[in-house]
């Protein structure tokens, strides 16, 4: 069995990380860490993991993470890298959820999230947990960056594109809408159900700390630097992403066969079939990304559609895939539930 | 393996009961039915189905459900019994989850469902699907009749305090909401998003068909007649049950002790602790009826808070564990799902 | 022209305040208050404001409320009893939309609201601001006490069974259920919207602040002390509260009659037809109460459904309906909004 | 008192037309048609307005229109044309709500919506109801051809920029968000609230009725043909519309300078200050369109914000707007509602 400490699980990428490892058959649950509610019953705060988890939240003094063969930091940005190297040392690997790991440039990681970095000489050995790209070196990782919610989203759309340089790279556009818990479970204003409900806007239109993140990914993929736009909007959903993204083509190919090609292997990558229309919700709760891709009206317009679930396949199920990959587990295990309709 | 037939697959119910059934490790899914649509895959029309479900929609007729182990019925009223004396005849069981064969009394159900009943002695026959009170019945059973949503809620909430004789049986009160997905999926307008979002109202106060199905329960378990007042509302949620029960205590009693020990061996029945609210969230998704009991202000009124999740407990849920119980299966087979929270 | 001030502008209740005054051909709006965000234009919080207010928010100190004619309390409880009898005695009215004047046994007040009253005396002067009980007291009033939104739809919807002494006193039950903004604009974990948003649960069983104030009122119709449970429930609304109210029948009346003619007079109050069930969005934004009355297969239980905006007729609407009436202006001046549906 | 009439009054647009025209003090409802529900009053159907319309449903042949001096079409695609010559030759203006008359080219209306065109002559006399930029030709006309909803967020968004030659006209794109009230009133599965709550999709990005419409405007607007494409997406709200615009600049010119030239004189486009993210419930139930206009990280993208209420500014505010217009009465007569927010 798989020791498995959780740092920070009172947030929403914690208690789902609780619903899918609490029905992994290789998994020991040894400590979740919560140092404003120690000693209060995971389940009391998470009613529906009543009779599912029993473990109640310790201090990080209190919780052995060090006796732990892996840790998740389902921590706000900035925790991870304070306590990373000395759980490394001391045998256990790390997986953050947060994004302290995630950007290799680190001068350019210091501008976004306004913070130096503790370590960045642990920047450069992580490795960036999306396993449609980096699924062999994730395999003798000790640290993985986990990827964003939206540059999941993101990075799976326009992936074929870029690595068979079927578009220009200097204006590709991602307009992403998100649910609202892609927020997280502080308690702010402007996620309150009566901000949020039957409301719609664009935000961080001026710059969104995914943004270089995606860049990142984007060049690597093109071999070259990008134009890219991103515009993120905050949508009335609970859970789930949809990113539409907008290139131009630069070759004459079946869009079609290129994306089903490139993820004929991936388990949880679905390639719709042409004229589709994926829905968030067919993915609610599921560890999959569910891409189409249109030409409208057959001009020169690359439009794809990839949804997922953000708080799934973009944080706590990546995250388990990555543990699966990582302890040589087949890749699916606990990550086959299907996504609830309605 | 338990070979599976279900008939009228095109609605909550039976996408509902494929999302469970496809996880089950003894079901082997034989046969869905649906007259329009036969030769459209399933996971066509709902495709959170991607990559688990095989099957297409067939005619009854190509269906083959005479070869089936279990057939269930997620139809409209009054399909099932139509159909259910010649699988009965062919040796094969089934499981209702309509309304056909809830109510014992023939020209109380025909009054309420205004059609004749095809089959009077199968109603005789037939076991009422509530294993927390029927479960040796069901056990031997050919034919069940899986409850309605509205009735398992209220039915629990209400069982421990009748059997007790520890309220008055002459004014119960069940003031009951439910997600919109009761309405099923046929295209109506009230249960358009348009008319049905960010609105509330009560609906069939004048007499809901649930009512006499509900009273049936009371009665049987009071012993005696009931005097019972049901008002069902119209809530945007897209699942969920919440019922709010009111009766006058005839006993001082410890009512956490009472309900505790009722359903201390249920494994989807959880009461929680004295003070708390559930919610519909916690069983989003789970097999499950969370049930809460108080007094308030030490007052000679119980309120117990009881909820489900509709399309669970309260419909496919509950009928893939009256199938567990007929084939002497564990009772939890692909019923250990958490509930999705957030 | 009335020159009014608003002390705490930056909550719901506040926002509607504003949006109704706005409109109000009587009125010139001179302040709103707010220490924090003094100096920001209001329309720059509440953008559906801009072009039609141009007040800034002030810091008390600076807001001059002392020359205004009426000062509008949209604060947390405790803030209006500060500051009402220096407003007083300079001449202006006062309007508290908070709950420091609605309860007059200050015994009762202190133990339910956790702190000691700052002025008995003006509570005792204080009217409560129901004009369809009130109306002649509001007229000559210096002080009012504003009612809260549960006990509006409450205390409208028993007010003719218990003045005709048509059902028994001793076990009447509101099962009422609100939108969340009826919980305000600071940023609280339970209230945001991935924690309110498709879930429903009941909230403060054992006891809730709004259930004295409705048995003052109830007790007061009856003229004899009362039996009441009180149960209200979160929604995923945004505005709006559903009561249903169960009472057992003393007397065999016709129920439709005594509602109609009891509300013939008033405009805010709309009794519907016999077997109707009102919806709360048909009151959105309106300042409305809209009623049905039920007898459910003819037995001795009334149902009574009663909705109202929370926002409107249950905090700023009803305040500028208490305000004309403090002034003798036109009971419907600037209240003649429909509601929005859908 | 201008005599109205409307036609198909069981829709959004036509209850949202009632809404408004309710309280414009210059119209005398004289009809409301619907073939269907004739003899039922307005009211009992949409009963915010009760109290406000005594109206009842009146079949086409019995309602007078050739009486009134203004018809409003609220009714599906192709009946406007039928019946428009007709009252026209009546003396009666004309102002329709569906697209009978917004495509100049009938070759390209009759491709896309699928039928002939009763009388192309009158496209030609129709004018487009836009009155940001058509006010003069509307004040004049016989016939309306009012505008789209999305075609209005998107071309008050594009116009600035393409009549200043801002932008490279080859390739815009228009990436927009739709409540569910766009699709109408009608039953149909995909818009039920089951379907759509907690829900995100795209549709149509093979071609969608108002993408030819909307080229029209933009091509008009740059004097030349433009590369368009066109998203549009199914989204959680019931009403808003929000659509978000990518253009390349080709001219390094002060885009909030520009949009506020442009729009200095309109009461009904609101352009907010740099760096701001419109809301679509700061325009809920207002007859705006509020945009703000971005230039990421000093790109050369412009990403233009613009958001409506698609039954209001995006349809029958709009008409009525159109119909103030016509009759020389002050543009915001009836039209001066502040949005509801929350």
């Amino acid at each position: 069995m798989i020791k498995v400490g959780i740092v920070g699980g009172t947030g929403y990428t914690g208690v789902e990380l609780l619903r899918l490892l609490a029905r992994h058959p290789q998994v020991a649950l040894k400590a979740i860490t919560s140092r404003k509610e120690a000693g209060m019953p995971v389940a009391e705060m998470f009613p529906n993991l009543r009779g599912h988890v029993d473990l109640a939240f310790s201090t990080p003094e209190d919780a052995g993470l060090e006796h732990c063969d892996v840790v998740f930091f389902a921590t706000p940005n900035g925790v991870a890298m304070q306590q990373t190297r000395a759980l490394l040392d001391a045998g256990v690997k790390v997986i953050d959820l947060a994004a302290d790991f995630r950007i290799k440039d680190v001068a350019v990681w210091e501008q976004w999230y306004k913070m130096e970095h503790a370590c960045p000489d642990l920047v450069a050995e992580a490795v960036y947990g999306l396993p449609e790209i980096n699924r062999a070196s994730i395999r003798g990782a000790r640290l993985i960056a986990n990827p964003g919610c939206y540059p999941t989203a993101v990075q799976l759309g326009f992936l074929p594109l870029l690595e068979a340089g079927a578009v220009e790279p200097g204006f590709l556009v991602a307009d992403a809408k998100s649910g609202v818990s892609g927020g997280g479970r502080k308690p702010e204003t402007h996620i309150l159900f009566a901000e949020a409900a039957d409301n719609f806007k664009a935000y961080g239109v001026g710059g969104h700390r995914h943004w270089p993140e995606i860049r990142q990914g984007l060049e690597m993929f093109a071999g070259k630097p990008v134009g890219f736009t991103f515009v993120p909007h905050l949508t009335p959903l609970i859970r789930g992403i949809h990113a539409t993204l907008y290139a131009k083509m630069s070759a004459d190919i079946d869009l079609q066969a290129l994306f089903e090609k490139r993820y004929a292997d991936e388990a949880f990558v679905d390639v719709m079939p042409a004229g589709a229309h994926p829905e968030t919700r067919s993915v609610r709760g599921a560890n999959v990304c569910r891409i189409a891709v249109h030409r409208p009206q057959g001009g020169d317009t690359v439009v794809v559609l990839s949804v997922i679930d953000n708080l799934v396949k973009g944080a706590a199920g990546q995250a388990v895939q990555n543990m699966n990959i990582l302890f040589d587990l087949p890749e699916a295990t606990a990550l086959a539930g299907i996504g609830m309709l309605p």
